[in-house]
C-alpha cells in the first residue's frame, strides 16, 4: 500500500486542534509524522517523555521555546531538535512570534509503530521554564 | 544524546546540492530526515527503490509529479505520499512551478538507520513518465 494525503497549505496546518497526525491516512508502518500549528503564545499542553521512540522537531515557521530536560532552546524557521527516548519535554510559540509556529513532529523506535502504544511518560505537574 | 541544528529558512533548504541529510548532524538513530529544494523543471537523478525502508514525502512549497511505480501524482504544498518498500518512484519540480519545490523526506525501516546500509536499488535506464 503506498498512500497519498493533502493537508493544505502552512497556514492550515493541523486543523482546529493544532495537530494532526497522518500516518494512519498514509498508511505508514514505522515512522509516524505529524504536522502542527502552536498560535503565539500557545503552548503544550504538558511536558512528556518516550520509552523507546525518537522525536525530531522541524519547525518550519514562527519563533517559539523548546524545553528540554533542563535546557530551553530557542525555536525559528529551519531549527531542527532530536529528542532521544526519556528526556522530557515541551514547547511554546512565544507570545510576539510574528506569525503562528508550524512544525513537523517525526517519531520512530526501530519497531513498528503499532509496538509502540502506551510509549509516553506524561508530566501534568511540572512547570514549564517559560513560566518560571 | 539530544541534538539541534539549524537549517534556516525554507528558501536555504538542501544548499547547493539541494538536499541535505540531518540524521547524523542530530543524532538520530531510527529515523531518517532530508530536507530538499528542487528548482522548477529539476528533477530526481533516477527512479529508487528500497528493500526495507519506507519513505514519507511532505512538499512544503512549490508544484511537481511524483512517479510512484506506474502511477503519477501531482505534488503542490500540503501533498504527503507514502511510498512502502519495494516501490520504485521518482519526482520532479514541474517546469512552470512558480517557487522551487521545497520537500521534506523521512525515512524508517524498523530498525536502526545504521542496519539499512546498502537498502537503495537504483534504475538508471527507466525513462520518467514525464519525458513520454
Amino acid at each position: 500500500m503506498s498512500n497519498v494525503t493533502q493537508i493544505g497549505e502552512l497556514a492550515a496546518w493541523g486543523g482546529e486542534r493544532g495537530k494532526q497526525f497522518l500516518e494512519k491516512e498514509i498508511g505508514s508502518q514505522f515512522a509516524g509524522v505529524s504536522v502542527n500549528t502552536t498560535q503565539p503564545g500557545g503552548e503544550a499542553p504538558f511536558w512528556h517523555s518516550h520509552g523507546r521512540l525518537e522525536e525530531i522537531y522541524i519547525v518550519i515557521d514562527g519563533r517559539g521555546e523548546f524545553a528540554l530536560g533542563d535546557e530551553v532552546l530557542p525555536l525559528e524557521a529551519g531549527t531542527v531538535v532530536h529528542v532521544e527516548p526519556g528526556v522530557m519535554h515541551a514547547l511554546r510559540a512565544l507570545p510576539d512570534s510574528p506569525t503562528p509556529m508550524r512544525w513537523v513532529c517525526v517519531r520512530a523506535a526501530g519497531m513498528a509503530l503499532g509496538e509502540t502504544a502506551g510509549d509516553a511518560e506524561l508530566d501534568r505537574e511540572r512547570p514549564f521554564p517559560w513560566h518560571a
